[in-house]
């Protein structure tokens, strides 16, 4: 074993991490996938901390009470900032409810935004209309919805009908299930939105990743905040928008 | 999705990590797979760091350079022992040579060592010889062979020759290799240990489990340390001995 001299990576990433904690593990290994390597000392540093304390997100928003998370996230990400790191990122989509929240508590550390990366992506692909799955509390307020139409591509989510399924399905992955028939009951899902005229269906819950259908109609927010973490502790251009379509996703 | 109201968790666990990283995660996923959870806030809260900058643990033992390495890891547990942890688990076999820098560094937060978590459970089968598979550097440190002597387990390694071959597979898969052609060649070792009549062969190297044949002659530390963190972190007897069979090691 040789050690590297010529590590890439000059500054240290900071996860939010643990909402679900299963999630985090599968962004930071991503991180590491997507990494050019030979040893253990060409990896980008991470710092990961599990919050799995932070209250339920979609359980917040829906009740719309935000006091209690709001502090919950603050502590952490203070915690987080003191173990200098450079950059903070938050495998979760619908914790990005509170993304000012979290720029707040980090202060002068930058937050890498996944919802507005991935909408940044979709905007550069020139896709006009994508289909959005994600927990109720992602639809409800509108994360991805206002983002993408400000980048003038119309989005269509599941009914409610189908949305109580889909948050079933986001659900049984955080208790452990990631079962063949699970991942057909998310496909099913992606059939239903794109036979509305969706051209991409955006995974727009963490969970989701982990029992995603092998269709390359999918794009994984998780995938583009790896390759976004990775171009911003590894190159001279830290907010370069990413535009290479993530083929890679599993 | 509910909020649990009866989390077992009342500790945090400290993650010495990044030697190498995807071993670290293979850690942390065990930690979540055998922690009993309905959700994420049932989850213990981790907090890793991934000191992927620590020098190489072989080149630094069979140089007899530790000074470094030294330094790094003081810091490292510093750092980490900052953000609040109960405990303190490094997920990398060769790293326990340096065991007693790590509990200096994290002066009155317990060390769980992996090395004798794992020899006290092979004491409490009653076994009588284990084959090693490890790193050179935890071959040539005797990091097994004294604690399993001191329990009377005689232990037999591989030959210079098949050592070498066994550190040729573990640089494969920190390069990022999960060939089944790996796979096979880690079984052949094995075989070889086996046929010297060895019960149970001990997976002395972190990254070893991530290739690992489905054999049920196979001791994986790092299973052994993930459920004593959540016996740690969730119970009222922290520093019980495991007794139960790995079965469910992969």
């Amino acid at each position: 074993m040789t050690n590297s001299t010529a590590s890439l990576s000059t500054k240290q990433l900071g996860v939010l991490g643990g909402m679900g904690p299963d999630a985090t593990l599968y962004f930071s290994k991503l991180v590491l996938q997507h990494t050019p390597h030979a040893c253990d000392q060409d990896h980008i540093r991470q710092k990961i901390l599990l919050a799995t304390q932070t209250p339920d997100r979609t359980q917040s928003i829906l009740s719309n009470s935000h006091t209690h998370i709001q502090q919950s996230l603050r502590a952490s990400v203070i915690e987080l900032c003191r173990m200098d790191i450079d950059v903070i990122v938050a495998p979760c989509n619908t914790v990005h409810y509170y993304a000012d929240t979290i720029q707040a508590a980090a202060a002068k550390t930058p937050f890498l935004n996944m919802i507005n990366i991935t909408c940044d992506y979709l905007s550069s692909q020139q896709v006009k209309c994508v289909g959005i799955l994600g927990t109720t509390g992602t639809i409800h307020c509108r994360l991805y919805q206002d983002a993408l139409e400000q980048r003038n591509i119309h989005c269509i989510h599941p009914s409610a009908d189908q949305q109580q399924q889909v948050m079933e399905i986001i659900t049984a992955i955080k208790s452990g299930d990631r079962s063949d028939t699970l991942s057909l009951q998310l496909l099913d899902q992606v059939n239903s939105l794109q036979s509305e005229g969706t051209e991409r269906i955006l995974l727009g819950c963490t969970e989701l990743p982990l029992i995603a259908p092998d269709t390359s109609v999918l794009v994984d927010p998780m995938y583009l905040l790896a390759k976004a973490s990775i171009t911003f502790c590894c190159s001279k251009d830290p907010f370069k928008t990413i535009t290479e379509d993530p083929k890679d996703i599993k």
